[in-house]
């Protein structure tokens, strides 16, 4: 049983997370954090957690903070980093769900982010939170920098290609769609119901700062450099996130539907469909599932694999759990049995 | 731990009461029966089930359903009074989520229904599953009639105001909502997300089969006859029910707020919310919850009260596994301490 | 030919008003006002007007504005009532789509909308735009207070069992339910699609703006002080209003059916369904008609009406051209003969 | 003015044919036939048709249907090539928006729509209905094939770059995404609100029958054999198709943006967006446009084309208008100054 902390637990991603450390068997929740809604109960905000949480907001401070094992941090980007090193010295473990320690370069992170890096020093020590990728660092991680949705969906749908060597690496195109919910829990007009239901478009067709954070993941299972075309698309709808991934392949002869069964085996949050399914969001709404489909068309030297996963939970808050599991030497699938909610 | 079979789970009803039974810790799944998926997963029809139940549809029969412990039927009108006498000699216990059991006068059943009851002499055996009512009854109970998803959240709402004979019982009005998920899983134009999205309307302007019910069970906390104008609506989402309940006031002295917090103190899935606050579908979504609000208009003799609950949940499958619980002298809220997703 | 302008025009009701008087035969837009947009092109903001509208926002000015014909006011509250006076004494026209003109009463007034009214001395001369109720005195009005959206529909559905004496006065409940755009365009928490999709509830139950408004239309046409229950829902769509009117029958012996038809039967924009249809929101969509359906429940003394209109059209951009149809003696149906858009 | 018959107009197509119809100055409805239907009135089946058409479904007959100018077949695929010869011996005018004629290869017909061709004699004959395209030929046309919703937005996309030889012909990938009304209005499981609401996915993996047309139409514009990955997706809204095509630039000093704005300049249902905007669905809902935008990513070697059109109106009813227009002699735009519906 460890105590946890959450910091920032306003946002969409916030609430996800409460939902699954509240069922979760081997968690106190003791601190929830929110500078706006400091003395408010945190069921007055979020109706869902009346009767499983009577905890109020406090205001974050390092003295309640760092009486937690784990803090996790679900704020805005540019938070964690201000955060955590104080609390790292205290012995805290630190997820941070935002984007501050994702990208291993501070000056592409600052030209992405728009702001100074507040603590690069920590930024070799970060692991990135892939567990698929990265389970063993992350075991003995103090840090872990919990990656985006769209990156969570495209690495896993990418990476066994590229590991074997079996597409182009330069011609990598992710077609990704994502409902709502990714753009965050904050007055805007741009997500109102009546500016995106019974809509569809392209967004941030100038660029998107989950591209770097996606590249430097697939560098490092390609042996040349990746070139990315990565475009993001808002459905109309409040979970989910899609992604169709396109390559050139390599070679022809290569059973790539064995060789994605084979390689994600023993992952028990990755899900290779059987030829023929299509990944939809639906059935994995709510649970860590990330499910893969490998498609080839007829006549072609283009693989497609198609991806689909709840971007809060494993492409946000579940993955964040699947991480402290790891990092606490918990089940690895502890508190994440969940079934999806279907329809 | 008791074995239970599902009969027609294929329908929204039967997916919802999977989800809840594979996350129950008393319960074994061994029948899932579907007459026109038999041989398929169940996983195949409801990909949300992957991983989580390995059990193919298989034809309704006798042999292996006696097997059980518990028989849930989740079949259209019709189906569970041809079957559930035989189930009951052979000792099993049944829950019916359809409507056959559900109206004690067989002959008010068929106006409504369309067909002769093939099983009259169960009629006074079967105890209508609104634990709120007749918990006791139902831990004794052989059959249960699992009640509606309007009339529970009708009768929770209007229940407290007739046995204090605060309203005049001639006029009670239901302004009742659903989602859409309440029609059911069947090919139908009308329910088409092109017919349905978009749009908003009120129907079965003629009668709907739940008024009956509702109106039996008010009767019985009514000194007299209440005569009741129920308006269902169809809403533009998957879940959920909100009722809007009117009722003329008899007596203006009474602090009726308090009197719905005394009423269901210690009923562990109804929640009287505090004065000001509406009780909206999303806060209950995937829950067994039925939340309440008592609201009184300035200036009026009128009382309002408001309900909001899963149409699945507390309307059909939760409410069923409550009663699971009860029939089984299992914890009440055993597998129904689910946490609603939100958004 | 007539010019006009549009005062506020970055709201849904100022792009639907924008929508129809591009597609009026005797309108030319002149000026469209935003002080925030100022200097951008409307098609920029609205990018439905590309190709139909080159024009540019522009601050609002007396001078520009009182060149028009007709000024409509498509702002916040509070607005209109600081500008129409000097506009007024220039002799332009103006229609008022905000509720700066519609109550008659300034306390009254000021109590529901907070603020002083600026303009008491033109409350007695703004004419109610209702032209079901209001057409002779609306041809003459220089100043129009265009009904709110609530409002028009209860009011439509109202009026006639209470100028015909057949209902209790004392006895009216309006359950409304109403798409999100009645909220408004405007960078909002409450409103983004992750809060109201999949989500059904009641609003405002501590008291509606609309329901001062309703109660005042409705009292001219009844013999007694009328007493409403005004109860208004939000609805996962767009747009539409749908309104279910409860009353109590004091006669009996009434075609109510037949009585509705002759009432409207003049009407171009009022559409009395065939007994046993319902009106539907989607039916309405884009047009200015408002659909009516009698409804008299089995062994009840209640009667029901049931209303559906477009919030944004004969709620209030449709209903501002009708009157300004009106007022300049065109053809009351020009421009508005709108198909809807089905599905 | 001419007289017109549309056959087969109980479906999506079929009412927004009726619908842009009806507000056609050149046009008179005489005809409209549903097996189905017959006897029934119209508007009984689409209620925003109420008080614009008073026209009952009829049984389809030639000497009815040949009595009009022409006749529009909004028919399943399989009808429009039994009845069209019949009707054309007559000299009546054809435009069918199923698939029926647009494959010139009967074979390759036979082999995606799952039937022999009745009529492959006229197939040479048919014109196919992209009038940026074919505009000479369809002005003399008897009998114009109406091209499919996905094939309309990922031609105009293409063509520009294929004519101008920008691009690898063997590079072309088409992620298109399109609302539920391109499922068609009939009784299905897959295309209920409960089904594919609040889902994401790709559909159709195994192949679908747009790619072959796509790819017979962008031959014609290429010097080599095009080979195109097309993969539809199915979005959860009504109305909209949108398109992100991706190709291999072969040159890198070209002004792909004026080229587009150049080879589209006199569309007048073809408009290309500035630099840096996103075509959406939405803004052109309801109307005849077909937005485009190209952008170029970074550092890539890759051309981007985003696409938007709603599949009902230039994919479908608004372009066999356009069609229409073309082979009657109207205004090319005559009834299709639709202003798009916003929000």
């Amino acid at each position: 049983m460890i105590d946890v902390a959450v910091v920032g637990a306003t946002g969409y991603t916030g609430v996800e997370l409460l939902r699954i450390l509240i069922q979760h068997p081997e968690v106190e929740i003791k601190v929830v954090t929110s500078r706006a809604e400091a003395g408010e109960a945190v069921s007055a905000v979020f109706p869902n957690l009346r009767q499983h949480l009577q905890l109020d907001f406090s205001e974050p401070d390092i003295a309640s903070l760092s009486a937690c094992d784990l803090v996790f941090f679900a704020t805005p980007n540019g938070t964690a980093m201000t955060m955590a090193p104080e609390l790292m010295a205290k012995g805290v473990k630190v997820i941070d769900l935002s984007a501050d320690f994702r990208i291993r370069d501070a000056e592409l992170w600052s030209h992405w982010y728009g702001m100074e890096h507040a603590c690069k020093e920590l930024l070799s020590d970060a692991v990135y939170g892939l567990p698929e990728v990265n389970r063993e660092k992350i075991k003995k991680a103090q840090l872990v920098a919990n990656p985006g949705c769209y990156p969570t969906a495209v690495q896993l749908g990418f990476i066994p290609l590229l590991k074997n060597q079996l597409v182009d690496p330069g011609s990598l195109i992710a077609d990704v769609k994502s409902g709502v919910s990714g753009a965050g829990r904050k007055a805007a007009l741009g997500t109102l119901l009546c500016e995106v239901s019974e809509n569809f478009k392209a967004y941030a067709i100038k660029g998107h700062r989950h591209h770097p954070e996606i590249v430097q993941g697939l560098n490092e299972h390609s042996s040349e450099t990746v070139n990315l075309t990565f475009m993001p698309h808002l459905v109309p709808m409040i979970r989910g996130i899609q992604a169709s991934l396109y390559a050139s392949l390599l070679k022809s002869d290569v059973d790539i539907q064995a060789l994605y069964e084979d390689f994600y085996r023993n992952e028990p949050f990755v899900d290779v469909l059987e030829t023929g399914l299509s990944p939809e969001t639906r059935a994995v709404n709510g649970s860590n599932m990330c499910h893969l489909a490998v498609m080839q068309p007829a006549d072609s030297n283009k693989i497609v694999i198609l991806a689909a996963e709840d971007n809060l939970v494993k492409g946000a808050a579940g993955q964040a759990v699947q991480n402290m599991n790891l990092m606490f030497d918990f089940e690895e699938t502890s508190g994440l049995n969940i079934v999806s909610i279907l329809p």
